[in-house]
Formats: structure tokens, sequence, C-alpha cells
């Protein structure tokens, strides 16, 4: 991820004002301020301003509960709290704004969370940068079987370096072609982007409240998300723990590693505990919710 | 625009089948219903449901403004007032939900109004039609010299042909490579699609209320909008107008064909009208607010 | 829940006049259409429109998975699976439109649902009936000892008299004040409401998206949420499942009926299936969270 | 406005601590953060955070028009470019959070601009301290005659007294009940607050973006605006113009002095200043959009 020059400068430049502020501060954000998490083969993502941390989510809190919260609950124990009992409102009290340079699928994919403000680079007025996404080599893989919006297996070394070689061949050309049609044609900037690829990048500003911004991170973290935004989520991850570290374990305890269970699949459980022996004919479920109830019960499924 | 057999078959199932409803009827909607109105060349827009009409909105705001509105108003001074003072609730209680067939660089324009319902066809789990846009000859132009957004004048009929040939051979071989990376490399969906062009074309569900449909047609039917987006804006507008006539009607009045004056735009209006003579110099405008003004005073900019 | 004939009147208008349309249409809910469900001593919720029924939510799920989803899923089983998935964008494709009267302090707890619309009866417009809430004897309860918002034990018949002729008493006077400070002093509307109790009733017309009302539903049908909202949600649930009978069934059992097991729960329940010996110390688990479990599993806690 | 000790402690200690930040910072803002505004007779607002600052603004509309706005236009010329021509997105990047204590019917006006984040002391959790607004007695007046959600003449000074002293009465006799309730006869706190008048005092912290605020203010800000709202209106314009003076600035020309005019306002204008003699009857409008237009330009409606 070779960053423009422009950026380098501009980060440069506001790394190296600090000012005094009376505002809450998370100092272990304050350390990763305006640099990019290097992300896919040309982007990346940036925290470029935040608002409150882990005491202004407690804050709110204490507001909304009263008086008494504040002798009988430690700050992560109400967090903890807060998280588990899905009370939302205290987490949208801090905010986030990111500078993110993303393919343009994968922000199709962005802009469906709605619940966020966006400034996005307009090639109607600006001339994209000849910059596309290509996988890496390992990342290349045929058509999942069993998950009709996944990978399967990988490719043979020659179909992945066949399916390479198209993909930028093809993406070349595309940009050629862009930059042709605006010199040579002086055609409007609005028509001559339409030829191009989805894997060309693009860039916008993203500002989002923590209780938005932990849900887009359960979604876009969770093994069924494409590979490429799940490299976003990832690195927003980062920020979000050297952020608010105590949201973060709640969130991790309770949403990214906690499981629901339907009223049948409590059922089964409570009925395999009182040591009862049931099957998925006696249980209520089709035989998908089953096997995933085994699964997640790490229950041999055929005999369980 | 022809439509897929499928499409064709569900529209004419869905119109041979009435029911009958206690709930608000727009007859003059129900007229257009599932139709498509086609736009561009390959894509289109129908509406596929809706609720409420005009009284619907005098319904709500009666409830607000409680029983003295009945005695004192028409159904239409009270749309038109509500309209003119910007009281919106009452908009937001009628509903449209529409069907369309649209380029998805006209989605992307389209998805940055986030007050919507939205369920778009997903490239990972469905492979897309080979289907793209392709401007016509007379909508194909320069850069505009003025409007860092927009197209200025026609290209040669030669250039012309050259830049659609361009536009046709690139769209062609981008699909033909999807179809191969597809169907030969067994690719996931997910991957084969990021070279495909903006021009595709993607179908949507889109839901919106009435006041949030009237701020994105007062945004698209704008003449600074692409002008492949108004395309959509228009056959929209038509289906509003058919479905609510005193609110479309209040609408063009109040916002269409309505203009918003500067607290120094206005001064200078009263100024003028006492007969005063008023230049830029002294009128507080800078001269590029000043010009719009003369514009839409129709007066001779230089010698007003 | 005496209604005012000019209700009565707009009902029975209402239900007298059918159309034909061409929409998807619930014939269950149309036989509930207008008809006010009594809630509370004066307050009720009535179904005034609708947009959409299951047919809707599996249409425009349809849409984004494309074709195969036809072939391999019957309607309830996709239903099902978008509800166990949390895939929410086709639950927003319906709508309902509901009158609701109710008191203040009800009102107040509702409208932090924030994705809706409303229409408020103005109390700086309209006089407002003297109707207020008083609870049924049987509601009458003193502060919970564990729950900081709840309820605890009944009080005794004689408290419950005096705690209700007060309520009746204060609400009585406060009515008159208002009355009298309204037609002897001509206060102002907009001030002679400030003395009103939170008990009076207002009224608002409500329209939401199907998903936003089922998140409103498992939030105010939880046994924690305030009785008198509870008692409203209980009569929209009813309207709900007439209208959408399978999205319902699936939010029953996957929503109301189910729970959310924490990775450190999940963790306990794997290790009891497997026969270990676990309790609260070796569980990672705070106490209370510790007796939640149990709770949830059926299991005595001191004897796991 | 005798705030708590504890409130004063609190802003004690958040003013002693400053951090070091690379932040935005908005020193005039900072002078001003966690100072309560008074407003009534114990209300406050008060900044407790902010993100961003009029250059916040500039670099998003930044990313989005590309590199050529740079050079062609001043900070404040493209701040007052956006705002002129409703390019709200970019004032969407600042962000402010406010600690507000306001009586019950203004946290009722209030709560309906919908988008934004708020979390409100629960009196279903904490007992409601003993405060209650009461008007100061030159803002107590009559039913407006021609406005019927304003406020008319004033009372004499006997009716006043009159008035205040009912108000008062009342509202001191309901908090006594309150207390009465909950001590004597353990109530459950949540019913015990049901009597409580519409004139106690509630407390929230609300967070909101820049343009939603400045929408928020040009409604709140209105003469039409119900007094009370319009004092915490004026606190909160006073905040943000010391954090962005010129979006402030540029809010003040074109929304707030501004005006819109109608397809045939504009007509009029047009024809007035080309010498015609128009009247009421020639116009195109009704007699109050006649009026109200007149009343606009600053003419003598009846030889305009």
């Amino acid at each position: 991820m070779p960053l423009s020059d422009a950026l380098l400068q501009d980060i440069q430049d506001a790394r190296a004002h600090s000012m005094p502020t009376l505002r809450a501060t998370a100092p272990a954000l304050e350390a990763l301020l305006y640099t990019p998490f290097p992300c896919l083969d040309h982007g990346f993502v940036r925290v470029v301003d935040y608002m409150g941390d882990d005491d202004a989510v407690v804050q709110s809190a204490r507001v909304s509960y009263g008086r008494g919260t504040k002798a009988s609950r430690t700050d992560r124990g109400l967090i903890r709290y807060l998280m588990r009992h899905r009370h939302t409102t205290p987490f949208e009290m801090c905010e986030l704004k990111l500078h993110v340079k993303l393919p343009i699928f994968v922000a199709r994919q962005w802009i469906r969370h709605r619940t966020a403000n966006v400034n996005e680079i307009s090639a109607r007025y600006s001339v994209l940068d000849r910059e596309f996404y290509l996988p890496r080599p390992e990342d290349i893989a045929t058509q999942s079987k069993d998950n009709k919006q996944g990978r399967g297996e990988a490719l043979s070394p020659e179909q992945t370096e066949d399916v390479l070689a198209a993909l930028r061949e093809d993406a070349e050309r595309a940009f050629s072609r862009y930059e042709g049609l605006l010199e040579e044609q002086s055609l409007a900037r609005e028509l001559a982007r339409i030829g191009l690829p989805l894997s060309a990048y693009t860039q916008w500003y993203w500002k989002v409240d923590l209780h938005n911004l932990l849900h887009f991170l359960s979604l876009r973290l969770d093994p069924h998300a494409q590979l490429e935004i799940r490299v976003y989520a990832e690195a927003i991850a980062q920020a979000v723990k050297a952020w608010v570290p105590l949201s973060w374990e709640a969130f991790e305890d309770y949403r990214l590693g906690g499981v629901a269970l339907s009223a049948q699949g409590l059922d089964v459980v409570r009925r395999l505990l009182r040591g009862e022996a049931v099957g998925q004919e006696q249980s209520g479920l089709a035989p998908r919710e089953w096997r995933e109830l085994m699964d997640l019960l790490e229950r041999d499924e055929t005999n369980p």
C-alpha cells in the first residue's frame, strides 16, 4: 500500500500538532490517530477523529439508571451488563470517524449500513486514480458447493495464475480506456467512468456511533462475510479495541463469541442436560438446524 | 427494454388478481401497478405496492392539529399549508414500494438516500445477466467547462460513434470474461464479478415514505443531477402524480418551482422593489451569488 | 373504553367501503382493520393501514438471493431462515400504521423507538379530553426489592384503595384546573397543559416497518417492560399474528422464546454436556450471570 | 438555576483536567465546555463533548469534490456554497453532545427530532427531584386569536398572579403526593410518577450531528416555536457559534434569515420588478399567501 505523497504529508502534519482539550481522551487511540491500517493491495482504513471512550458509555448509562448505579457496579460490570441486556443507547454516545480507501464492490456492501454519515469522492468531480484490487493468489477459490454465497476450494496454481492475469489485463485496459476517453475525447467524467470495473478503488469519510459500529463489525467479522470486507472489519476492530477496551471485551464475550438458541434449541439443551436421549426427530428442529445445534454444542451429530 | 418472460408472467399474474380491501386506495395508481416504466436502454421502475393517499396525509395532519382544522380548511388547502411550512411528518404516513432495474453507477448515487428500505440482488448468490448501459448518441457530451460535475457540448458524430463503440466493446469483453471465469474456472461468483463495469445493471426493491421520496425527487429531478438518474426520477414522478395528485401539485409549487433567497438576497429584492439602484457591490453578495440572483429574478445582470 | 361517537362513526364508515385492489392483501388483518383493541382504562390501538404480507417478505428475499432460492426452500422455511440468521431487510418491506390512544408516560417510553413515523395530537392546537389512566387495583404494587425498575408485592386492599383515591383525586383536580385556566383566564393552551399529569391520555398515528415493529415488540413484550406498555404490545402482537402468521411464528421461535448465550455461557453448556462438574467459580461467569444461566438451563443452581 | 453540589463538583473536576489530543479542537468551545447555560427557572444546557470543527466540514467536502476544490475556494466560500446548495453531508461530519435539564413538556417536543442519540434519566429507576417549571410573569399570556398554536396578549397582573399561584400550588401538591406514595406506601416508582405534572424537570444526554442540529435550531429558533423550547435553542446557538463560526454565519444567512418563495411567489416578484401592477387576484396566490408575501417584501399589502 504505497501512500500518496500528499496523504503522507497530511498525516505527518496532523500528527505534529497536539492541542490541549478538556474532552474525554483515549491515549491508546491517539497513538493510532491518522495512521493508516493497510487493507488489501491498495486500500487502508485510518481513524481521523473520535468522540468519547468507555467512561462516556458509563456516564450516559448512569444518567438513565440514576444514582444507585454508581455504588453498586464497577464500570466494567456496568458495561458488561449493558451489552448482555442489549441496552444499546449508551454505546451510541461514542463516535468514530474513519477515512477509508476501498474497492467499489466492498463499498457497495459497506454502504448498506445506513446509520452512518458518509462523504465519498465523486467521480463526477474528480478523475479516479489508476488503482484496482487484485486478490492475492491464496484468496482465489472456486464457488463453494454448500454455501451459495461463499468460496470453496483453491484453484490449481495454473488456474490461479490465469484468473489473476485475466483480472489484471481487463482492469488495466478499462483504466486505459477511461484515461483515453477523458483526454482524447474530453468525454464528461460522469460518463467516462461507467466502464470502470467494480474492483476500482474509491475513498470516503465514514462516521458512525459505537453501537452501530459494533453491529457493523458483528456482521462483517463473521466468516460468512466476503473476505475483502472482513479485512477492513479486522483493521477497525484493532482501533476499537484500543479506543474502548472494556466495551470491546464485552462485545467479544456477548456478541462475537456468543450464540443464539431458538426456543426449540433451548429445549433440546435442557433435555440433554437432564440426560434424555434426544435425536433430530424428537427435537422439533429441521435437519439443518439440528446439525447447526450439534456443531454448536460440539456433539457428534450422528451419535449425539 | 425487453422484459424477461418470467417478469412478464409475474406482471400478468399480479394484475389478474384483484382483492377487496378496506384500506385507502388510489385507483389511478392501481391502473399503473406492477407495470414497468422503461428507463434507459434496459432499465425500468415499477410500483409494486403503496400505502395511503392524499387523504391519509390530511388525516394524519388532523390528528396533530385537532378538531378545528376540519372546519377551516379544505384538504387541498391543508396539504398546501403543510408543504409551504415544511410540516413534513404527515407526508411520512404514505409509503411506496418500487422494483427498479438500474445501472450500478446510478444505484450508487441512489443509495445515498438512507431513509429507505432496500433489497438488492446479490452477485454473491446470483449470476448477473449480460446487460449493461450504453448512452444514446445524443446523451454523449464533453466535460462541461463551467460545471465541474456536468456535461457540456455534444461530441462530433464521429467521436460519438467512437465513444459508443469503445464502451460497448469493453462491456462485452468484461461480461464474456465474467462468464468464462464462472464456467471454465468455476471461480467464486463474489470474485468473478469484480471485473464487471459500473454500467452493468442491477435490480432492487426500494421502499420509501412520501416525504423522503419527494426529497429524493427534488434532488434527482434537478438539472444538476446526472441525466441517467434523472430519467428514473421522472418516471417515479409520473407515478407519484397519479398516486397523490394534491401533494404532487403542492410539491411542484413550493419545492420544484420554488426558490430560496438568502438574507442578503431578500434585502436586494426589497431594495429593488423600493426603486433603489442596487449593484453587486452594494448587495453584500459574492459575484457568483449576485449572478444567480439576477438570473432568478430574470434581470439583465449587467444592467439591473 | 367508551369510544367517542365521532370515532365510532369513522370506524363504521371506514369498514363500510370496500375497494378492489391489486396489492398484496391479508384477509385476516382486513377483518380487524380500523377496529380498536381496548388497552388500559381509556386507551386503544387499532390498525388503520398496512402494506405487504408474508409473501412480500419472501419476494424481497428472493430478489436478493436470486433464482436458486425458489426451488430449494418453501416460503415458511425461507422466512425462518431469514429470522434465524437476522437477515432483517426483507422484513422491512412490510409496513403497519396504527392509531393509538395512550397515557403520556407510556408515550414517552414508546417514542424512544426512533425508526417510525409519528403524528401526535398537539396540546398547543387542541384541548385535551378529560381522560387519565388509573391502574386496576390488582396492578398496584410496591417497588420491587430485586429489580430496580419493577414492581414487587401487592399492597394491602386498604393501601390500594388509598393509592387509587389519591391518584384519582389529583388527576381530577389537575383537569379541572386545566379547564378553568382555559375558560376563565383564556390562558394559552400551550401553557395551561403544563400542569396536566403524565397519566393524561394522548393519541397518535404511528407507522413502522415489520422489522422495527418486531424489535419494538421484543422489548415491550418482555416481562421487564412496564406493564402499561406491555398491554399495548400484546394487542399489537395479535394484529401482527393475523397479518403475517409465518413471520410471527418465526419471531416467537427465534426471538421471543430464544435466548442468547455468552462465549463463557456456551463453554459451560458444552462442559456440562460432556459430563464435567462445573460450578460458578470454574465457569468464568460472575455470580449473577451464573444464576441467570442456571435458571435458563432449568438447573438447581446450588447443586448443578 | 441553583446547581446541585454533585454537578458543580463534576464540572470543576472535568474542567480541571486538560489532556493533549491530536484531534480537531475548537478552543472557543473548549472555553465553554461542561459549563451550563441556564435555561428557564431550573434548567440548563451544557456541552459535554464535541467532534470536529469548521475545518472538518471543509475536509469532508473536499473528499467528495476532489482536488480542484482546494485551489478555487476559500474555506469560508466553500462552507457558504455547501449551505446555499443544501449539500448537507459534510455538516454531518461534526457532532455535539449536550447534557440538558428541561421540563417534560419541552422534552416531548424535542424528542420528535429523531436523528439523534438520547439517554434520559428513568423515573422507573430513580426518584425525580422536586423541581418543576413556572413561567415568568411576563411569559404568561392568553391564547392567540390568529395563531392556533401561540400566545396572544398579556393577562392582567392579577390574573397572572392567579395563574402562577395555581400552577405552583398544583405542582407542589403533586410532588408531595409523589413523595408520600413512595415513602409511605412504598409504591413502585414507575407508578408513583404517573401523577407528576408535565412541568416536572427531567434530564438527558443528547448527541447529534451538526446538520441535524442546525435543522433542529431552524425549527426551534423560529418565532412559532413554543417560547420554552426556544430558550434552549438560543443557548445552543451560542455554543454552535463558538464551535463552528463559519458554518453558523452561513446558516444565519441562508437558513435563519433566508426565505422560500413558491413558484407563484417568484412570478409575482418578477412581475413587480418589471413594473407590472399585480394584486392578489392576479397573483395566483391564496389571500393568506398573498399577505405573507407582501409582509416578506415589506410592501403595504392593501396598496402594493
